[in-house]
């Protein structure tokens, strides 16, 4: 292969061919990636500190430039548009979610969506003491969510369903419909819940 | 290798084994099971279906024979109980999440777990058409949580934290007991907010 006459290597293009073969396998190593690039692996550690960094600058890449100001809302409108946006970046790849939940949140696009999230729910009146718990709840529940709109339709199908199972699976919509309805409930039942934790005004 | 006097293959000599990869490399193949078990691939498919046959028999090795009755509980301890049974299911075993959602229910150990989650909700008055929701708003807050076991001690630390998350970042504790921590919160506000959305009695 001649020299390319610009730059290879980036650390979005590392970035880049990283999520490739996440959403393509599930994975990637410092190896697969160099492939991918046509470059020695050892090119890559001039642009990035090594795996985890990959991953901090994958996750960066999904999350938009400009959070919208959802803390300027009414604190459950605020926290709903951003669990929602939250799940969307995820949601096209799902395989992403496992390697996040691994290192630090050390990014500065996260660190933007996350003060988001901590001034909405300190302007609804949560104590500093109880918002990362609940940060994390909400976390938990949009990745959750995301890892779910990747499920086969066939999710809940099963030959071993007793009567209780059998007459709710039966009592459901099926794939994304299904999806996208369980994440809604799933998102009032967070709302009020967090709403009842909240200190008496 | 001198053929060995007992079979070596079975379905949980094979769940085992992908277990074992997926524990330590976050993924498994057939091809990568087979070695593992010093066998052909094709042998494999005398004894599983295939990939999504293996993970179900995964799934299934790791919930207990015997699930607890929990329906025979007040709802609101019943299902306490249990999501803190699937958490510890699958605290040991975080690489294996992502791929749980990827695949049905199929299997009779889930099924027996499901079952006693649907009956607990149902006899708390949940009608059959919210249960699957309100399943799937646990199940997906387990799968999180699961995940955020498996988190680094420094999940939350960042360069980039502005005011609102430097304070709340500063508030919390650290490492398991900052999980542990946010997941008992979690489950009080799944509780609280699925017992806003029971129907009037």
């Amino acid at each position: 292969m001649p020299r390319p006459s610009e730059p290879i290597l980036s650390p979005d293009k590392i970035a880049q061919a990283a999520l490739e073969l996440i959403d393509s396998i599930g994975e990637f190593t410092i190896g697969a990636v160099a492939r991918r690039l046509s470059v020695r692996p050892s090119s890559l550690y001039n642009h990035v500190g090594g795996r985890e960094e990959i991953i901090s600058l994958v996750r960066d890449s999904l999350i938009p430039e400009t959070i919208p100001p959802f803390r300027e809302l009414p604190w459950e409108q605020g926290l709903s548009d951003g669990i929602r946006l939250y799940r969307a970046i995820l949601s096209d790849h799902p395989a992403v979610v496992p390697l996040l939940a691994t290192v630090p949140l050390a990014s500065a696009a996260s660190a933007r969506m996350y003060e988001e999230f901590a001034a909405t729910m300190h302007n609804a009146g949560f104590p500093d003491e109880q918002i990362l718990d609940a940060i994390t709840a909400i976390d938990n529940f949009a990745l959750g969510s995301a890892l779910d709109m990747a499920a086969p339709p066939t999710l809940w199908t099963s030959p071993h369903w007793q009567a209780r199972m059998r007459a709710v699976t039966e009592a459901a919509p099926r794939g994304r419909e299904r999806a996208d309805q369980s994440f809604e409930f799933g998102l009032r039942v967070l709302i009020d819940g967090l709403r009842a934790r909240l200190p008496q005004q």
